[in-house]
């Protein structure tokens, strides 16, 4: 598991900032027309004369957002762009460029940080965005990535949160629970790890919840699909946080209820398995689990006909008056509010 | 020194991350008309139809950056919002926007970060630019600062770092050496403060430099002054990392060589003594003191009426080949390569 790859072994002092942003950034090359200078100046400088502009930013902390232990640092430098260019997509918007800033300790060594921005690279290549700035500095502990991405849509493309419509059908891309129930066997896996470090895990029968921890995609393609069907949902939101939360959100920014049916919510069989091991309520892991990247949105129900029966989404409510709240409603008919507390605690309401 | 100036002490913990946003961000409101939607969705949306975009992002670090002894939390949010706004200055282009990430540890009340962003909302006013994302999140140790600041400008008026010629003149704003000097004696007082508690430090004779170090200014007046005075620069960077090192990135970045005149380096008088106190030569904070934010840039010579007289500038050199490298001419005529080493390294070459 913590298997050494790297046997050359630079120490980051031997390089300065200056140096350190052109050796990581020489490769990256710009493919957007957008993206008029990228790195090497006192600001990137773009072009978004046609449509609007979007922006979003996160801020990654090691330890409260990631565990090196188990995350490689190229999927660590994927899953950072792909996050922030999933709050891009949830605009119904296209990225286009992206800023890395990293803080990083001298445990580090150069060749790691090269591990990190060879998964930042990919990612830029398989989204097509751009890395078009960022700053490199010195942290007195760990690992800190602070990315910012921009993107651009036309005016009447952009999707908010907060315009679903009352008898709107709730759409969600993929299925949830995969990241939640992954992380959960890399935790156990560690511990184990921790007590024998010569014991080998076996994670094949595990592969796609731990890929959905690990290497996150965003829903390019759903976007994509959306321009193509002709649709433009009512409201977005990705889901990062759990369903129940971003329900929540497009409640509140919409002023709208929500009811979602739990026998329609997408599940992988893997991860089904995976929390009858655990001992974890399915549903709960999708209600709260969190980490799973994909999009949740409402539609006219006039669009319905265009996307009923494709494989990339699932029908799995309505939006109501704001009433009558954000409900989950069970196979046996029960209806249960839906709070957005952490798994723990919404076990607590269940028993 | 440490004074408590906030008898409230809410822990973090009462408020989740969705209500210390919303409870950070209220007061906001945006003032540009490039911002379309601020804060709270998943993006924000801006309109940058007309003209280009800048785009830079600085990380700032507790420990590294700062030190919250001497620091004063408003004063820390209003220098990292300034140290953003000088990049987009720099570009000769007008800030228009910022993000503002932020991870606190728990050793942070409601009330301080309340006051860090107190000191963000001023930058924000004084500048003219709104707050439009960010994002917050709890930290293993101390307090990281990742903010993105957004501009435009129109084509013509973009200056970069390489478009300085042979025989342009070498502009700089204000003076230089007074960040650093504020720095010396902070870390004076600080030092008198851990050994006797009681002491209260007398700064009102180091107010100028100690100003300088605490509440930087970004030159926005000099960018309206070239407007004025239809002066585009060939070239431009702020000064952020200490004279020398600047001359040397407009030298590389330009492939020219830059001479720079010791009697003409702006010095205030309380920084000259400050440097007398500390046994400082003065040449040697100017060229690598850093943090002072002042505009460095190359001017045609058909310019120099404009502005040859200009109280807030001073020309202090001129732009020659680039195998004539980058020179301090000192009082004496003597030659003195420029070097990006820190003062101490510097020092050594004039024993």
């Amino acid at each position: 598991m913590l298997e050494n790859k790297n046997p050359a072994r630079t120490p980051l002092s031997t390089l300065g900032e200056f140096a350190l942003i052109d050796h990581l950034t020489q490769h990256f090359q710009c493919q957007n027309s957008s993206s008029v200078l990228g790195v090497g100046d006192d600001a990137a400088i773009l072009d978004f004369t046609k449509g609007q502009t979007l922006v979003s930013t996160d801020l990654l902390v090691e330890g409260i957002h990631f565990d090196l232990s188990y995350m490689p640092l190229k999927h660590l430098g994927y899953k950072a762009v792909v996050v922030n260019l999933s709050d891009i997509y949830a605009m119904n918007a296209k990225p286009t460029q992206i800023t890395v800033s990293l803080a990083v300790s001298n445990r580090f060594t150069l060749e790691a940080i090269e591990e990190l921005y060879a998964g930042i690279a990919l990612a830029c290549k398989n989204y097509a965005v751009d890395l078009v700035g960022g700053d490199t500095t010195s942290s007195t502990t760990g690992l800190i990535l602070s990315i910012t991405a921009l993107g651009r849509a036309s005016k009447k493309e952009i999707t908010l949160r907060s315009g679903a419509q009352d008898n709107d059908l709730v759409v969600l891309s993929g299925d949830l629970g995969g990241a939640y129930a992954g992380l959960q066997v890399l935790e156990r896996e560690k511990a184990v790890f921790e007590v024998n470090p010569n014991n080998q895990p076996d994670l094949s029968q595990y592969g796609y919840s731990v890929g959905r921890q690990l290497k996150p995609e965003a829903r390019k393609d759903i976007i994509e699909l959306f321009e193509t069907l002709k649709i433009i949902p009512t409201s977005m939101i990705d889901v990062s946080d759990g369903l129940s939360s971003e329900i929540l959100h497009l409640s509140k920014a919409s002023q709208k209820g929500i009811h979602i049916f739990e026998d329609k919510l997408p599940i992988d069989p893997e991860v089904i398995n995976i929390c009858e091991e655990f001992k974890i309520n399915p549903t709960t892991a999708v209600l709260n689990g969190g980490e799973d990247y994909e999009l949740l949105c409402t539609i006219k129900q006039s669009d319905y006909d265009k996307i009923k029966s494709h494989p990339l989404v699932s029908i799995i409510g309505h939006v109501t008056d704001f009433n009558s709240g954000c409900q989950l409603i069970t196979g046996l008919g029960q209806q249960i509010p839906l709070t957005a507390q952490g798994w723990q605690s919404f076990k607590g309401e269940e028993d």
